[in-house]
């Protein structure tokens, strides 16, 4: 069955165009085009990049972007201009995008919008196959260490670009600041960040009376948490980020000690929602007794990600009330990075942690930086 | 006259090498090599910059940096390995270097150190001639439209890189996000910050109750201030780094209001250092009334670069003490930005905004990039 639609792109709100300038005006030939192969575009973060897509055109001396698959679990559509085909997924559609996109003269790139944690294992195919890739996904850069050289080993030998800067911060400028010094040279010589929205709004719900339970639940609520919520509990999303960003500080080997705010074992247990409700009430009297002594010691207690001379950990820790990472606003990540040059004025970051359109846009210029390399 | 020196590489205190994973140590091809010139080598940033140079070595799939020449206003270095030519600057050298780098097969980068806000009118012919550009040096950046669309023009026409992250912020990341987010088609709703640690020092000295002239006597015992301090009280050096922004974010027509701390008038008159001193302090008793009506209203008054809707600015605005704006540790700088897609999340940077070995660090870093670029 094929159907044909349209992609709209009417000006989605909040979001203003570039304003080029007269000189941005004059017609100048674009540095070729690039294709775009979106995984997950019906996702939330997927249909906001390519809605972004279809609306941005070629600016002034970057190449054209030109989005032509999109594929989800059960869906691959073929875009031609505005014209669109939709097809049923075929079984190995993923794997034999490496052939099919590698054998073509035009440059290309994939974009993996999905949080699928099996499917960076392609990444390796498609960029030895001279394809770019482009992620919010953080299953493959903090993946495994084997998993993890092959897509290293594979981008340097092939010149394929690979990005991946709303894996960290939804882009705030983070992962960039920690691979460019690392390129100059220089390694970080202390990390402290809070790193996941959810957690901030747990402690800082805790911090204000809420027992453990009921946090969670009003984080739930608001669309805060993972489908399951002991997910962001574990604190395992943390420490990824945290693997992120000291890998790409050249930091490959460092160990992290994670501490979940829920126990592994019982929450492996806790199979069903009445389960994972049981299971953080009977947590309630332990950490209403955390925060408490938190309290008399005049601080509050957040979730942190720390690298330093004794090693890297994610877990909750007291800190001062006015310490900047107290209470975050929002879904705000916020990142210290300390360096030997200037041990005394760390670069501290801080930027929104999370939102669809705040990682669809990050997602978006590492798409116009990679087809920029690839254009070349 | 001609003799031979040896470049000494001596491990410099407080810069951490970086520590490269066993996977990093393998042996492979590097993307051949790119030769650097440095203008201003013997200066203070450019001789931390070719200390850096001579121990960095090539880092896995980068290309080695090897610094063939340093000019400086008498001498011209030619350095062939570690052995040195030193000979007295020829007249021409610097206008020559377009046709004699241009014609070789090797590429190229040439890094302006000197603050000299006439070189930049060469950096067009550099780039023209695929050379790239990596400076700390505001002045072309920010200098008159027509100066600045020709270099923008020159790199854009023959793909040759140029790299000036240092120029705002010692090379945090304001620069890069505005770009990225220029590319992606975002501008900022409004920028705030803080970009002179000069004007920082002196403020938070007049907040503790020095008078201006004593302010500036203080920031100028410390090494802050440029050898005429009027050049740093006039806002100029500010308001460069808020064009070099706007810019970068594809703002170009903004126009900038600029209110110094010392009128321009009587600033231009003031040809000696006695005269400067008795204008600082004529002006003690209008800012110390200036101070005390901000402390009346319980504010702190700093200098300010701003943009928002109703234009560009920068000057001394009155803050609450408890503003990240307020009393910033050291030489600091600090930006915040907000983005139409995240208004109540503005990003916000800090990082040092000067010193030599945090300014060293920023170009070499961009002179990777830029090598990397060129090495294609």
């Amino acid at each position: 069955m094929t159907t044909t639609t349209r992609i709209h792109s009417a000006g989605e709100a909040g979001f203003v165009e570039f304003r080029a300038s007269p000189g941005h005006r004059r017609p100048v030939a674009k540095r070729g085009s690039v294709e775009v192969v979106v995984i997950g575009h019906t996702g939330q973060v997927g249909s906001a990049l390519v809605q972004r897509l279809t609306r941005i055109g070629g600016q002034r001396g970057l190449p054209e972007l030109k989005f032509s698959e999109g594929i989800n679990r059960s869906r691959h559509i073929f875009a031609d201009g505005r014209e669109v085909r939709e097809l049923p997924r075929a079984s190995g559609s993923l794997g034999e995008l490496a052939s099919r996109l590698g054998s073509r003269r035009r440059p290309a790139v994939i974009v993996d919008c999905t949080a699928d944690p099996d499917l960076p294992r392609l990444y390796p195919d498609w960029l030895r196959a001279g394809i770019g890739v482009v992620t919010p996904n953080k299953h493959g850069l903090a993946g495994d260490e084997k998993l993890y050289r092959a897509i290293r080993e594979a981008a340097q030998r092939s010149g394929a670009p690979l990005a991946y800067s709303a894996t960290v911060g939804a882009g705030s400028p983070i992962l960039s600041t920690l691979r460019r010094m690392r390129q100059a040279g220089a390694a970080p010589s202390g990390i402290t960040a809070v790193l996941s929205g959810t957690l901030s709004h747990v402690f800082s719900a805790m911090t204000d009376g809420a027992s453990l339970s009921e946090a969670v639940a009003d984080a739930r609520s608001r669309g805060f948490t993972e489908p399951n919520p002991l997910e962001d509990l574990s604190g395992r999303d943390v420490a990824r980020k945290l693997r992120i960003m000291l890998r790409e500080a050249g930091l490959d080997e460092i160990g992290i000690h994670r501490e979940p705010v829920v126990p592994d074992a019982p929450a492996r247990s806790a199979s069903d929602e009445p389960a994972v409700k049981a299971l953080l009430e009977s947590l309630d009297e332990a950490w209403r007794r955390r925060l408490a002594q938190a309290r008399s010691r005049q601080t509050v207690m957040v979730y942190l990600a720390r690298f330093g001379q004794s090693g890297a950990t994610v877990a909750p820790v007291c800190v001062a009330p006015d310490s900047p990472f107290a209470r975050l606003a929002g879904s705000g990540n916020r990142a210290c990075i300390e360096w030997p040059d200037d041990p005394d004025c760390p670069m501290d970051i801080f930027g929104p942690g999370a939102g669809t359109n705040v990682t669809a846009g990050a997602v978006l210029a590492d798409l116009v930086e990679a087809a920029s390399g690839l254009a070349r």
